[in-house]
């Protein structure tokens, strides 16, 4: 009997595969890891004929010193996440990778388009337990990595639940940006036959390497796996819970599609150039009483007094429509207590509940009134980007006055002037 | 010099234009009503001749009683937004209509399709302004007219901002339904050259004589003026500020495509039918302790205790992912509180921030942690829609354990077994 670890010969009624078979948890399958670094799951039953031809060192992940010297180097920071985890067939509970090294196992084609200098791992934890420190710590060794002469470009790994978050706070945090910036992920854990690992670190690679000097997030296109977005890290979110092409560009179309192969077709030419004379500066700082409010027809506006309570600095209000909520006309006015919030001295801003679309205070008396009592439209501006960009702009010893002035000033791509057609549901 | 209410013969570079003059708040700008009911816009500069022909009378719109008797019946109910308002061209604010029968002056068409038998109108408001006794009141006046032989349907007129959580409260609070429900919309106002209202009305009035027995959403289906999708009223949002076809159907496809002939092309087969001598049962209440609250990194889990104090009832929390917030991993454990709340006698129910998909709190020890506090998990109900059921359930005097279970029984299509493909950015 052929076992976890053998390198086997397997013949189908449909094809014949070679590869190394891994420990599979569904005893009516065989999984098997191809050379071409996928995994597939294939029926038992199904099976005609199968042969050992050897055994693998499946310990014997491919070493940093076996890099190959001639490749532009990068380096990675490995933070947890379905794509740093691998399930322990044992227990059947997902475990981290005891060695970094073993993400470059699942993409070994990564190998031969970079060079990996350096892998640091300031954690490994599930993205939904990060917290705003989390940012911060990342942005402290993006920047120590993007300074260093050897890297071309880093390659951030992470969860998916809050990679977009990330990828906001990264766009604000690293100031005068040099080189390239990938985040990147897995939906499916490394050791499942339909990882989405290998498209995604591989394209990442690629994508480390080229001229756009952004805050990038890197991921499927499509539910297929035959290429990669690379999009703006303000303009991105996570739109479905479990597919893998979840991250979608919002409010402005991918700034490239990246194939397998390198091919870089450039979507949008919006964006900054690699500038490697330029040394990148952190600005990492975060608020912590910031909250982030979505409206609901029948909410008490009463929520805000907890608020005011609490001393927090700054609300993003995920209003409907063009911003808007219940004022004067309801019997459940919302104004009373916005301006209460606001002569306390709290920063309240706009953003869309509907998530795609541009804000717009001046076509109704409903958005007229509540501007007029001080809240601040933030335009196309992602309701959590909003939030990021409160928290960071309030961890400054800014004016009030200078803050708001910044919430509406285009940092790091995340207002947009003019939306493409195209971009929705795109 | 002709004025506003002349009906004219227009010569332009491109084209001969007959309609009425309307007035035009761009003087650069002429404003005509074509006879097919569209108004547009036509740059003075492009004009060759003008022609007055006659006088319109613009006060007099179609009347009821001019209506064609051998068509089927329906009734509509105006409840205000945009739909129903129009520019003062005087003073440059928008105004509600005068009389009801002004909407119909949009969509003269309508009157070929439908015998308009009614129009109620409970009150003309913003639909960002409304609250759950304003479905209350409107789902008490559908029923009324829906259990009225003359009306094979009925058409709603609401403004866009809320008009998903109408369409939610009106699914479950219509029992037994036994027409068609229409739930009908403009981003334009009416007297825009480019209002949407016509498109939709048509299209709604041929919906409301289908087969359909279901509450729906009918509007633009893309940003041109040709069709029109009818969404159930459970499986819908809005997700874009200003574009017409703003209205996307969420985890599942549209029932059905409706051209402005008429042509109903059913997409998706599940829906109910039709069933005239079944009669319609209001169940019209809702909870007002209810919480719709969407978690994000760094937010302090302390907003719970407010909940509490306050004696909230139900908590919709917009979860990340597959259902996950940060836990005991965390530097911001949700746990404590969330069990604390639901010891308190708070139902707490997870809904998908990512919009589309579904949940499944078994992949990951983040959403068995969660689970196991006791946390419900809605599968693929959209947030807004969790929120509507809740506080319509809690409105009943059913014991916690029932509405446990009926907040994970389908009963008006908001939980869907098996997503389509090709639902995702529909």
């Amino acid at each position: 009997m052929a076992k976890a670890g053998d390198i086997v010969k397997i013949k189908t009624i449909k094809e014949e595969l070679k590869g190394t078979l891994l420990p599979s948890l569904d005893p009516s399958l065989l999984l098997l890891k191809l050379e071409s670094g996928y995994n597939i799951g294939i029926s038992k039953k199904e099976v005609q004929q199968l042969r050992v031809e050897g055994k693998a060192k499946l310990e014997a992940f491919p070493s940093l010193k076996a890099k190959q010297k001639n490749l532009p180097g990068i380096s990675l920071i490995v933070t947890g996440g379905t794509i740093s985890s691998r399930l322990d067939y044992k227990t059947g509970a997902v475990k981290w990778l005891s060695k970094p090294e073993e993400l470059l196992a699942v993409a070994p084609g990564m190998l031969n388009i970079v060079n990996v200098k350096k892998i640091e791992v300031p954690f490994l934890i599930g993205s939904e337990n990060m917290v705003p420190k989390n940012w911060i710590k990342i942005a402290k060794i993006a920047a120590k990595l993007l300074n260093k002469k050897e890297n071309k470009g880093i390659i951030i790994t992470h969860g998916t639940d809050t990679l977009h978050y990330t990828a906001a706070a990264l766009s604000f945090m690293l100031k005068n940006l040099n080189k390239t910036v990938i985040l990147t992920y897995s939906q499916r854990s490394l050791d499942r036959g339909s990882s989405d690992a290998l498209l995604n670190l591989t394209c990442s690679a690629h994508a480390s390497l080229s001229d756009i000097a952004e805050v990038m997030l890197v991921g499927h296109a499509t539910s297929q796996d035959n290429y990669c977005f690379a999009m703006r890290g303000t303009k991105v979110r996570k739109m479905h819970t479990s597919r893998r092409d979840t991250f979608r560009p919002i409010n402005e179309l991918p700034i490239a599609k990246i194939d397998e192969q390198g091919k870089i077709n450039i979507i949008n030419k919006e964006f900054k150039r690699r500038d490697e004379k330029k040394r990148v500066q952190v600005d990492a700082t975060f608020s912590d009483k910031i909250a982030l409010l979505k409206y609901y027809p029948g909410a008490d506006p009463d929520i805000l007094n907890y608020y005011i309570n609490k001393r927090y600095k700054g609300i993003i209000v995920e209003m409907l429509g063009l911003g808007h909520l219940a004022t004067s006309e309801s019997e459940m006015n919302w104004l009373p207590l916005i301006k209460k919030a606001i002569n306390k001295g709290i920063i309240i801003c706009a953003a869309p509940q509907t998530i795609y679309g541009r804000l717009d205070p001046y076509v109704y008396s409903t958005g007229r009134e509540i501007q007029a009592s001080g809240v601040i439209y933030l335009e196309d501006m992602l309701p959590e980007v909003a939030y990021v960009k409160l928290g960071w702009l309030l961890g400054h010893r800014y004016s009030k006055e200078k803050i708001k002035e910044l919430m509406l000033k285009n940092i790091a791509g995340e207002l947009n002037k003019k939306i493409s057609e195209k971009a929705f549901l795109y």
